[in-house]
């Protein structure tokens, strides 16, 4: 058989494994995800049962990786912390990217229905890119997940105020857009609870600050591993403190 | 804001671009597919409805990504092959390899229903992992392909002959596996006709040569003993005919 | 012994071999070159001495590392072509970068004497840094060379015509940079003409289009692959031809 | 000019900056340096010129880059350590490892006759290769650096017994090999001393524990940044992990 003869093809793989005993951070996010939010008509500013469906997803990787410590979700993205000594696939890093970007998309399209049960399934199978980052120490890892959440309380700020002006005050998309130009984060905290009287710290904290899952020890009678979804707000002063790298909540406030 | 203050943390990305001017070649394969073709109960050896999915989930990714020239598919694997000159994603690899793999996967659970109306949904998400590797020559993608055409000839044989033993033959998995060892494409084949009336080269070119989609209109006088192309006319035309790579047929013969 | 319980530090060390069947082009500067120039007080615009020495450290190149087809050098740096097929080192990256930059400054050092007899060895230790690039055409290796080429074209124009306002025009550096700029090409020769005698043209060919070394088939009588230095007027009709990329010098004519 | 024709060979280039906040380790090794002591009749099995010679260079190789906290030498080869936060060259490899080995080759070679007077230069360039390890955390900088000490003890018990049986012992080297083949330390320390004379541990330690060089606080009146060459025995015994010289950061501040 002349199988043997073509398998020197095989030497063009390269040895793509990451640096030993470094965090690795996978980053996945959703690819033209405005179009498929407003084909699936999702709730402006925040639809609650998209934002689910990911979490759900999100349960899903890391139910299957046990070396997953902690992931953090807002929009159409999700960031997934694996512990430094994980040898997961050799740390082979397009196996790695690739099985969470396949599971994580697996789950969404499998799941659709628990959430959209009308729909059954998407208009269209969504895709999400993703890549991996190193991180060498923990302050790297905080500073990382901090930044993250400071974007989705600047996203969610402005895109609440957006929506407020256009759906409730009749603005123009293009009028919203001017009307919030140059405004600083007081300034809309104050013309939501002025104009349209949304106190906007009252606001769902998974809409502020996004989704964290956890994995933390739990009572011997449950599961070992349980992956606890942690509500947003009690962040800050979670039990889970020692076992993983903190958000401290108060650094992401304007 | 505090946000500019954790931008650091972007650094650390790292610059992960392919090499110019040389075909990249993407391959997907599904994660423990033995325990997910039991689970639900695929036809042994080969289970034309499974395939089938397998080659939609592929032509949605020939649909989205414009570079891809040519798949090849077998089994629980797809090998999809870009143009040399391709600056999709600017040749990001992890951009790349993600979301072909998430695309595949989440076209395979999207269209699982149009193949197995009963089910509706598989019993659990499927998982595929991915990875790129490089070849410069035109020399090597067609030995790729000739690699792992051969493999699927190796593969179909023996399952053929495996399965014709245990579910025709009377012989447990154990004892085909002893009947099987050590024996020759040749033995194989006679085995196959003289004990089970099967001639292995009539079985359907999908068993025995996989899977092939390109993105050009197939010669109607092409050798028969050439790879079958699957619904190639459902693929977007494209004037390219000649940059594509030819598999060339004879190669693959024992 | 306690050896081995350290030994997992050699887990650290990663694969950075070259993609196969690519043209490995290793390109090296000096550092600190306008300084070790001046120190030396090598003769502006060109120094032939110095010119030579770097000629004679890169045959020392060639000499050892038999994969090398050609090399180029201009000023203080060199490009030096191995052959696609190479299996140096197992093409490891870092192995031949770092044999090829200690090689040339060995050599640099070694045979100073030979060229600045009088000073015997230089004012302090000269340094060289290297890098390697891949080509995967001969279309890009010719493209790369005449790249080269056309710089050293423009420098050395550029260069001789500030050299002969300071030296015999009298300009000081300044005056001298404020006269040539935003000419071009055809200013410059005709300057040096009108108001210096100089035919730009007559000029030695290693001074207005670098160095070239190839390893050609030669006569059975003498060594095998004697490295033959081609006077780079000679390169459009060298008989290497078909041996090695040529470098067009039309293409790098203003 | 033809010159922007041809510069798109320059994105060719791949970026390869390291991680950041993780130490580099540069290693250099002498190439064929068995044929290079014979051929200069080095001392066997130590040569103190030709160590001296090796800590010299490194020496070079200190006073240019700052960033460089700590050197050890052993035999033929070298490792430099960069402080975690370095940002030379911007952390690109083959600069940061082709500067150092050009740098210590170009040393080398220049200091010859300052430590063989008679030969003035040796008889043929010598050549030293290089590369880049990464390591997170100072505990695998400690453990490298024990790593190699531990294998300059094993390395010179075994050549310090040879040699004196060969020697002084009138055996053939095969006879020698013979003699020491699968002792222990304990057996070549007692062999040495029974019938050689020699107690092992009141040897040199340049020999038994390599050499350390590095950068430390130095009363004001003298060069800030002074190199400190460490005697070996100042080292702590090399049989633990403790044994290898601190990274403790007040060392290095002026």
């Amino acid at each position: 058989m002349a199988k043997s003869k073509y398998e020197y093809v095989k030497e063009f793989e390269t040895d793509d494994r990451l640096l030993r005993n470094v965090y690795i951070l996978v980053r996945i996010d959703g690819k033209g995800f405005h179009k498929f939010s407003a084909a699936h008509q999702f709730h402006k500013p925040n639809d609650v049962l998209a934002l689910s469906l990911m979490n759900h997803a999100a349960r899903c990787v890391m139910h299957e990786l046990d070396d997953i410590l902690l992931a953090f979700g807002e929009s159409d993205e999700y960031s997934f912390l694996f512990r430094r000594s994980t040898d997961l696939y050799e740390r082979r890093q397009a196996k790695i990217v690739s099985t969470v970007v396949s599971l994580f998309t697996s789950a969404y399209v499998y799941y659709w229905r628990d959430y959209f049960p009308d729909k059954n399934r998407p208009l269209y199978p969504p895709i999400f890119d993703g890549r991996a980052i190193l991180y060498p120490s923990e302050a790297e890892v905080k500073d990382y997940f901090a930044w993250r959440q400071a974007d989705t309380h600047i996203n969610n700020l402005y895109n609440t105020s957006f929506w407020a002006l256009v759906e409730n005050g009749g603005l123009t998309p293009k009028a919203a857009e001017n009307r919030l130009s140059g405004t600083d984060s007081k300034a809309k905290n104050e013309m939501l609870f002025t104009e349209f009287n949304t106190n906007y710290s009252k606001l769902p904290a998974i809409f502020r600050k996004g989704s964290v899952l956890l994995r933390e020890s739990v009572p011997k009678d449950q599961d070992k591993n349980a992956i606890i979804p942690i509500l947003p707000e009690t962040l800050p002063g979670s039990t889970s403190a020692t076992a993983v790298p903190q958000l401290t909540p108060g650094q992401t406030s304007s």
